[in-house]
């Protein structure tokens, strides 16, 4: 492509330029991450996405986003916990990954980061299960499902607290496994850090880690594996 | 398998448990992780592995470890580069993964983290690529070699400073990207914190990350995701 | 000056020493810093300002102290987004800096800084121009802008998350680059530490920073630039 | 006791004051803690807790120390993987304490602090046993050990890297479990603060955590829950 | 017990696992915390403890979790000050412990954490007794009470500020202190830090530590050990 | 005195114990410090005071405490500013410090915490001057104003931002200078902990430092020193 | 110009890729960063950018890199203190500046930085004067040179310590000022933690900084600032 | 003075200015900071001072530096413990300082502080006594000693570990209390940053703090006070 054609993929908004090669490079479009962004800002953008494939998906979408776009686009469904609003294309075409992306949580309180990613890898085109509140500390409610973990193509297990679990995850599968820490707890968590730092210093070899409560993050990177 | 299976297939030493069910949990065999043991307790446990397997990897080995082991097995290949040892199976065999493991460098400093990085890969039956010193303050280094990066499976970023490579190369790519920061840097690097945390903060979507100079961690995720 | 005549260039209030030195020693009036000063401490201080000079700056201001601004100066200009008010002189002299300052966000929800970076530059003599949302992951949007970043004075770099842009831009011209890290991301964005720690370290040399958010000192610091 | 009384219990020496009180208020008399002392006031210090009770541990001894303790005292056993020297009563008592002291490490790297532990649980009267190698990455190392866990009073878990085995071990058992972090890792453990984070903030109820590497305090902890 | 025999001991709800094992591994049921979940997420999980024991103990329990509670169980015990809810059994057993857990504050500011454990120890079946506000600056207010001190089988010590109290108390007793720093001061408390730091570098060994404002877990590894 | 003696001089309320042997040990009564304290607690501990010796002071008294106060003692003195409640004695007395504690601020935003110490001082029998507004930007400001420093007893000096102003004063003069860093900043002033680290590296020897906001201790120090 | 000419202007070693399109796009040669690489890449990097150019900076070498360098270069300036080796053009151009960069330190123990900047500046075409030792805690030392300061044309300022100097600087004069923590200091400077976080904060606007100890950074900005 | 005298008290050496203003200032000559000097600097520094007072006080002496200045001034005293070397006055005058300076020790490993302090602040004309190894956790220790304690001027309390001592000193005295850090310990201190933060929160009022390891300014500080 020369210079030209790159400029005339990118649609220029007063506050955004809209990037339509993202299809090309990586695979989907760009996804509206709505925080510090303004309700019309949003609703603007979206429209353009929407304009351009018929489909959108929004994130970190506070309930002032979420309004808006549900306003707008009827259509829309709209996740209070997971703080999303996704336009899916009508018909919504069938899964185009490899296999299932499996989402692990340690605990119950880590659900909202398992459905921003849950409805991220749907949008990019996975089959997705879940595993909910196999934390450590009751090491045989995770031992009792092998077979669940050991049947996915890729892993995401989401923990706060300590963020032992991709460290047995990742123990006892051969699948890629991204471990996303949480924000869930106090004190000493210092706002995700333990559990970030553990996760990092993993000693089950081959887990990779992502920004604190960063489902999004961890359902493209799954859905890029999914789909290589 | 029962609890009795299990437990034989567990090598009790004084000091270490060799876990011999590893390639049938997680696919391959284990790695020694040198820091912190005697050059004697990693030959002990080299001595098990060859003899299961014919093969071994050690990382983090520091000279003594690297000379104890070169002197029991005068076949296995040493680099002080990457601080390595590695005994291939004899002969060794083609390389197992799906497609090629791109090990990417911001910069020469960098080029330790990318050789324990390759070694790994090759080891866990992966053809390994390199592109080297293209960081992005002369941007147009890495843009000349997008076709290097949109030809591998699976890419691995290694970036010290201010660790903006793999946001760079994933907006680039389809393909997983796996961003390694390392140590290199001074004064509010921090010892690699500053990259660690711009590569969590990445704006590129899909890219994880590992621990401060983890080569070998990248190169089995990468293996792993190459395998699935 | 003797230390009378000095004296006498200081006003003094109750909660304030208004320095009317400014002026000789570095170039332009005292800036209203609002935070944590009350409204009417804000007002009496611009009051003070206006008199000697016909002309006040305001950043950091609150809904209340906008408010109260408003009201007094009915001429001042108050910007939400930006927190500033400004009450340009009458009639407002044209631009005294040798060029342009350009000023960069990587995202939109970067703009709340560059605007109070546009305020303060104009209200200090340059001529302004922006460039919007080019932030690295989706790279050709700032490399088919290299015509405007070359023609510009200084830049003024403004992004959150990794803080990559300025390393990509100050690869890309000669003028000096001044990067603002802004507090937009969430997690281990730790409050903007990461993209402050990764401008820190940019591999492109020549670029300076300052403080998280601060888009007042960096346009003061790149109108110093502009008018030496 | 009168103030005098107390006054008589405390020995002054230039650089010390030995607290011959301490076996009554804490049930054992001070242990010499090397750091930062020359090994000349380390041997006299030795001198006066055996003068007092023909018994001494010493622990944090450098070489230097080690040296000088074994000269002085050739009944001293020194242990240069715990860094310890302990100068056991003859005949040494059996162990007054309730049940068995279980020391548990995650890998190999951590046996020097497993070792200072154990000795330390030893002159404090005290029946030591050990579990070594027993890290979460290989879940059934542990799990097929549960008996030994349950059979214990108190356990010691030592880990470093994410420091997961508290966690998991404390799910498993009655018991307290003491938890200590180890400087075992390199990058984002920034010198164990990653395993003492991850242990504070256990998902496990009722694990308790210590400084990092501080295999003696923790051996303390069990022995006063061991004869309480 | 069989695979099968410990999957029929976990409760699967959509958002949780309740894990009827606990009683027999861990010696008490599972305890709701509350961060995170939405009020009827915790009555559900109650529900099923109730059910299954005729009891439950909730903490972290902020306003709305309360009321769902106290509306749902009108015989159960709320504490504002606590943030717990406690159904007992009914009739209510005797303490089971072997002694008194004695829950000891620095200072006023101290008492919700205090309340937590309380409520926590006496959940778990020991006797409890308290020490209120004698913290170190007024030294004599601990050295008057050494008696209390010296009669409790085990000691929680809860103070924020420099969070010196376990050291003293630590020097005092032979009986196993469990330290609790608590957010409770300002600027370079850093929420809690400053106590935490200290506490894991006490002087007077023996002394274990628990997370920022951990009084739950400081009362649950005050009945192991007082049940050990 | 004999323990009972001591015991006697402890007032023991079910939340607080007053310690009337302050006046004894320190030379002044306690201070209430209602940061975590109910209204309800801190009017109770007032009462003690006041009925012992006619005064008491309150610091960190939000509107809450200031108006329970104010309701109870009409005659007290309640600063929103400063959030202190001050009951004089009645006459309230001379100062019996030797000279006068100068308080200094760098900004107009310091001004609550330079109230805080202003009214500490006086409780405690101060003369208190103030300088206020006379930051580094601008070092004309304080070099002008020497023979007001020259004059004090103790100079206490409260800035936030980068903190520097206490190294300028303690080159200036030969007095005890206590420096106070504020919380007053943004962005990498981490609520304080840039002037704190700032005054603890003061190049200007014999500068000593208390904690963020910490106008109270300040003002205790100076007066501790003003009546040495 | 084409990709294909891009190409041809970066010239791919082994372990490097050397960049001749800096001149064009950023106004001057690549300089070696010696820090994390060998003696002999070193070495060949130099004899890359001596061929083009006939010049050739290298920064961060230590006692092995300069001695390669010296041998191979023998016309090449090295410095011990400022740990640079610098080969000039011959004849040496005379300098393309618009006026003086003053180089300005508090403290002697900042003579290697200053010296790094110094010769980092005169190589890129820039006169170099000195200010030296005119810390703030003697505040008369650096108000006796306001004329050398305000006759610069940029002013780069270096401190340890509290790093206060750049705040009394920028309000003294019009020019840009650039400040440079350094690591001179112990404890609670944390490596340059403490000045850097000063400087970010300063309340003198126009500041802007560069990473700690990074004399070649600021002398970058300086020259592009001074070519400006 | 006018600035042609203040210019006349400065003397320039190339690598630093002697600030002879200080007596009148400050009321006592510089001391000579050693750390990042060359021995042959700090002995051209110290001959100036000895040539304009007979006197010169260097601290942070490492052995180079202490054996050049021993070389050069063989009247000199020198401290390997304190790091310092001292010429006195000939004759040395009686202490000018209204009381006496009391240099307390927590522990044995914090003398070389305690050194550097007794130097200091006979340098500066204190009489000084002792109280060493009376750490909290033995709290008798201290407790015999209040009369020492209580007949004091000032008092510096220097303490590693918990940092715990000057709170209860602080609660036992009414003279001023300055608090000294000190890196004494290991993991969880962080390199003394576990004392300084309790320190700077000790429950004592009127505490105030140095930098960590910093004997200096706690004696400069003392001296202050003894001498206003």
């Amino acid at each position: 492509m020369t210079p030209d054609d790159l400029g005339r993929l990118i649609e220029r908004l007063p506050f955004a330029q809209i990037d339509h090669l993202r299809p090309i490079t990586q695979g989907h479009q760009e996804v509206i991450f709505c925080l510090g962004k303004t309700p019309g800002q949003v609703v603007a953008i979206a429209e353009r996405l929407e304009r351009a494939t018929g489909s959108f998906l929004a994130t970190r979408a506070e309930a002032a986003h979420r309004q808006a776009l549900a306003h707008r686009f009827p259509r829309a469904e709209v996740s209070e916990l997971g703080r999303t609003a996704y336009l899916a294309p009508d018909p919504e075409p069938a899964p185009t990954g490899r296999g299932t992306v499996l989402i692990t949580t340690a605990g119950t309180s880590d659900l909202p980061v398992a459905e921003e990613a849950a409805v991220t890898a749907r949008a990019l085109g996975n089959r997705v299960e879940r595993l909910t509140d196999v934390g450590v500390s009751g090491i045989h409610r995770i031992l009792t499902q092998t077979d669940v973990l050991r049947s996915a193509a890729v892993i995401i297990v989401i923990a706060g607290m300590e963020g032992a679990l991709p460290s047995v995850v990742g123990g006892l599968v051969k699948a890629p496994v991204i471990a996303v820490p949480t924000s869930v707890g106090y004190g000493a968590s210092f706002g995700g850090l333990a559990p970030l730092l553990a996760m990092l210093n993993s000693c089950a070899a081959g887990v990779t880690v992502v920004n604190i409560d960063n489902g999004f993050g961890a359902a493209v990177a799954a859905s890029r594996i999914n789909h290589s």
